[in-house]
């Protein structure tokens, strides 16, 4: 395990720090825009800078879960290559939304469309374990003999 | 790793599928109900399946977990029914809180027993493996020796 | 993997078990305060409490990770150790806060130094594991020769 997906460790480590990064700056927002907690309504300004951290925040835990699926069950190189893509636009995001709400658009869907690219391979990696576990059979091995590839 | 957890990696892979729906359900509802973002507040029936989101999105983390410590420690097998039978709850709770605050009352305490049987089941889990590990014990051979069943 | 990790495990449960007392927490302030769901608004003692879920529910995500890769990846006793003393410290946080917005800080502050503490374990199990995997590299045995230990 600790061998195998270090990779994987090193973008999810990536992603706890971006999500850190987010929550320090809610906590600048609510002292530049005088939001002392537990309040969460204030100026619009204030209000998108924290909405962009509660939905990074959201959609952490599904992007970690997709992230490592995919990794373990697909292909580890192309889930690391996604998480690395999926981070870059989250930081586009947050900074879009942080100036306005139509900034958020563009990336956010960047990083739905990277998000569905991970539950892609998920589903693709769970499909061929599924085949070797259960039903003894090598759908890619299947495939290339079909096609003549081997 | 690959191999063994497969059923759990499906049934995970079903949860973010199920909330990748909820939460296209509440762009939706913002549109029907024109509640821009950043703005979370609105009509009552905006707000029921805007709540309804967040409760799921809440405790998608702490099913997930549970599921894997579960399906690793305890029974791959049980805890994937159990963590079918907790994305159907939800999908239940998702649409009766939509519909009303009362509707969204038995499929939540549905949810809830689901994932207090699978924390029961952790709780065993860790309880067999640390025995085993930590002071070589094992606790169901030493239970059916005890019980005159070997 | 069900026997390396039963320690890490433990915590986890701990943790999800900690998650649970804070949301029942949030539905009896929901009771005692009258603010009936979907809405979130009420007076600053229920607001206080709902809040301090709600980020504890934020970080869990977060702290599990950390968790986890700190202990696969650098050391599972210390892992375990950072994660008590979080798990701790979270309590404490939700109690000050349910009192006052200022009793939230001293406690918020000690979780955030065991969670940068956990940071700094990752980071430094992911390079050690990365020299490992990738560069044939022992970091720590190199050290301990350079350093005239071995």
């Amino acid at each position: 395990m600790s061998e195998d997906s270090v990779g994987l460790a090193a973008v999810t480590l990536l992603g706890v720090l971006e999500q850190v990064y987010f929550s320090l700056q809610v906590i600048y927002a609510r002292r530049k825009f005088k939001v002392p907690p537990p309040s969460t309504a204030g100026p619009p300004a204030f209000e998108r800078i924290f909405r962009a951290q509660v939905n990074c925040s959201e959609y952490f835990p599904i992007f970690i879960i997709v992230l490592w699926i995919s990794g373990v069950f697909f292909s580890e190189a192309l889930s690391c290559l996604c998480g690395l893509l999926y981070i870059y636009a989250r930081v586009r995001y947050f900074q879009g939304y942080s100036e306005s709400a139509e900034g958020r658009l563009d990336p956010l869907y960047s990083s739905a469309r990277v998000l569905w690219l991970l539950i892609w391979f998920c589903g693709l990696g769970v499909l061929l374990s599924f085949c070797r576990v259960y039903l003894k059979l090598d759908l890619i091995k299947g495939l290339c003999a079909a096609l003549g590839l081997v």
